[in-house]
């Protein structure tokens, strides 16, 4: 078994377990997943830090002590999860990132500028809606919006943040973005499109564009028997609705996606007409232009379903970035790579959202897909073998490589001429 | 304020106080509002007991002594609620009750036979979907198979029971219906149409039948950006047609009620695809003949719409009460009352299910109705006024005051002949 295989199986067990994995903004599982990766970075002689924005940050300071020559290269991922999420969804970009740096480590690589790991706090924002929220902080954009965000249990993110000894207001502190010179993540495709065409890797394009919304429907709650069917106020009917007039909508577009993958109705009562509901969208497209018109979209679809049915409604946007297109000389970079190993790839729009998004915002990104068996993703059977991982950190190991060798004194621009 | 208004007031802090009341079976709410009611029996003079289903039994022995020389008019309703629900419904028939027996106490009338007062435990069922779980117990049918019940935090109905001191092997010890000549059932119509029919009070002429569902659809669980929505397994989408489809069929038959109250959508991730989605269908209809034909149709609208949608469908009857005709003679001495009093009032099915349907399989039983404000009920808005309450605590009282005036060594026989 291979370094890297032991510490997916390891990884696995923190906030794992039972029904795939949980681990999720500021809690003790996570913030253990995190101390685990400062635990094996100090082994192979990174210095580390949890940074303010609950952020693991990982350096490995060039030799001759001299960290000045340059931005760092920046490779990393995130190690949190959905609800029973799988095992490899940010966790295998972290541990490849790890792995690509013990390979150089063991092969006596001496990089000629910083090279930094991170794992991003709260990519999936399960707990709080906010997602990408340690890459948001440590790009230095602004997160005081989301100060008063409550999970399902009441709690408010800056009181989950002081249960683990964070600081709200110390946020800003994480922000590092310009110490960095680019950004390379490896993730797992999380769809189909890779094993269909039998591919070993993928150089991703670009990012989808991602809103997300929640929606509070709210009728009138009445006894179910005695209330006549033309008279209720059914705020589940109503989110219904809106659930399949969604799914058409994106089915028509070919290029969307729309997803409600979670709903409360209240009460709660079999013999009781709903009341309220409230559920959250998730919509997504990479094409720019359709993406701008996303917003209209929802709106309109929940306020008509919502005046027909006699509902007051409330829809908040709870996140949105646009699509993001990833840097031309790293997707060069990758391309090389791929290609000199012999590799089977393509280039591909990812479809889900990354901290490279955020990151892509801010200096050169790159990302690499390797394949997900049966295209399943943010689930217990979420899977990718061995050996369909081995590529991938082939690849990322020799961009990284390229890019230590650069002695960059700004930030690595498009398409420079020390590209392999 | 009447001792009713003030007892109304006592009762609604048990429980309630925030949004709506919340008292289920076997809680600590539900126990203290048992323990309450005791004690007011108490204070009138009626000995009681809490029995082995959690019923309340209070019992005004005829003066002499001779309690065998009849059977005993029982009077009565439930204290439990839906989540979030009104004060009224149940409350008001078990505490108009013990104002029919303090008024009679008062007046100094000498019964000829028992009377009987219960407060039937968990009529709502909105724990254990366990609906008319005390009347039933006290009927003696069978409870035996919800023995395995759990709520939603995963609590057996037996370990339930035994938290509180009660023991699930004992339930058929709170048998007692062959003691039982008649039933009376004063209760708030829960529905806008006698306020529409400016009515003062009703008579019950028969309860719906109603049918309840556990339908549990299983697709797959995957990411909500990057499975095409065309492959998608969406268990929420399913859910939706199927509320969607119920309401539909409802709205066609005329005198169906269909209702989806409570759903749980699973793993709950925005951005995931819900791989399952569990609710519960309640429908009702007061047609004999269509009720034998609702089951039929919540089976196939699941299973076509489950076939459809590529998913997995398990469905489990919850619960089934046929329509029931309420008693012949006692629908007329209640309508003797009202009219005698020059109240407005009509003889009206009933669209909630109560426990006089549970009564009625085995001793004739007869409900009357008051009016619910703005047909509200099952919410915090649930109102009958004192005004409104008063015609049908006089209508009661003259009732029970008129059976126990009969000596009837059996159960009251249909249209007896001394019926005023």
């Amino acid at each position: 078994m291979s370094m890297l295989d032991r510490w997916m199986d390891e990884l696995a067990l923190i906030g794992g377990g039972g029904n795939g994995v949980n681990r999720f903004a500021w809690t003790p599982e996570l913030m253990s997943a995190c101390q685990w990766l400062v635990d094996r970075l100090r082994e192979i002689g990174l210095t580390s830090e949890i940074d303010a924005a609950g952020n693991v940050v990982g350096q490995w300071i060039p030799a001759d002590g001299d960290s000045s020559r340059g931005k760092a290269v920046l490779v990393g991922s995130h190690l949190d999860t959905v609800p029973n999420g799988g095992r490899f969804d940010g966790t295998l970009g972290v541990l490849s990132a790890l792995e690509a740096i013990r390979r150089l480590k063991e092969e006596g690589f001496r990089p000629h500028r910083p090279l930094w790991i991170a794992a991003f706090n709260d990519e999936e924002g399960a707990r709080f809606d906010t997602s990408m929220f340690g890459s948001t902080a440590f790009v230095g954009d602004d997160l005081t919006s989301l100060k008063d965000r409550v999970d399902v249990h009441g709690v408010r993110l800056d009181d989950a943040m002081a249960q683990r000894g964070f600081d709200f207001a110390e946020i800003p502190k994480a922000s590092r973005i310009d110490e960095i010179g680019c950004y390379l993540e490896m993730h797992i495709e999380q769809g189909p499109r890779m094993q269909a065409m039998h591919l070993d890797t993928a150089v991703v394009s670009a990012i989808v564009g991602i809103a997300g919304y929640r929606v509070a429907l709210r009728g009138q709650t009445n006894h179910a028997g005695t209330t006549p069917m033309a008279e209720r106020q059914d705020a589940l009917a109503g989110a219904s609705r809106v659930v399949l007039a969604l799914r058409d909508a994106a089915l028509a577009a070919g290029d969307v996606t729309a997803n409600v993958g979670r709903i409360e109705v209240r009460p709660g009562g079999t013999n009781v007409v709903p009341g309220e509901a409230v559920f959250f969208i998730d919509i997504r497209t990479a094409n720019p232009d359709k993406f701008t018109t996303l917003d209209g979209t929802v709106r309109d679809t929940v306020a008509s379903i919502a005046a027909d049915e006699r509902l007051n409604v409330e829809v908040t946007s709870t996140y949105a970035h646009a699509p993001v297109p990833m840097d031309a000389a790293l997707q060069d970079l990758l391309a090389h790579e791929m290609t000199a190993q012999g590799l089977a790839w393509t280039s591909l729009t990812s479809g889900a959202g990354h901290d490279a998004q955020v990151l892509a915002q801010h200096v050169p990104t790159g990302m690499l897909f390797v394949p997900s068996d049966g295209g399943i993703s943010h689930a217990p059977q979420e899977f990718t073998s061995p050996e369909q991982r081995e590529p991938g950190v082939r690849v990322l190991t020799n961009a990284v490589r390229t890019l230590l060798l650069r002695e960059s004194a700004g930030r690595d621009s498009a398409r420079p001429n020390d590209t392999t």
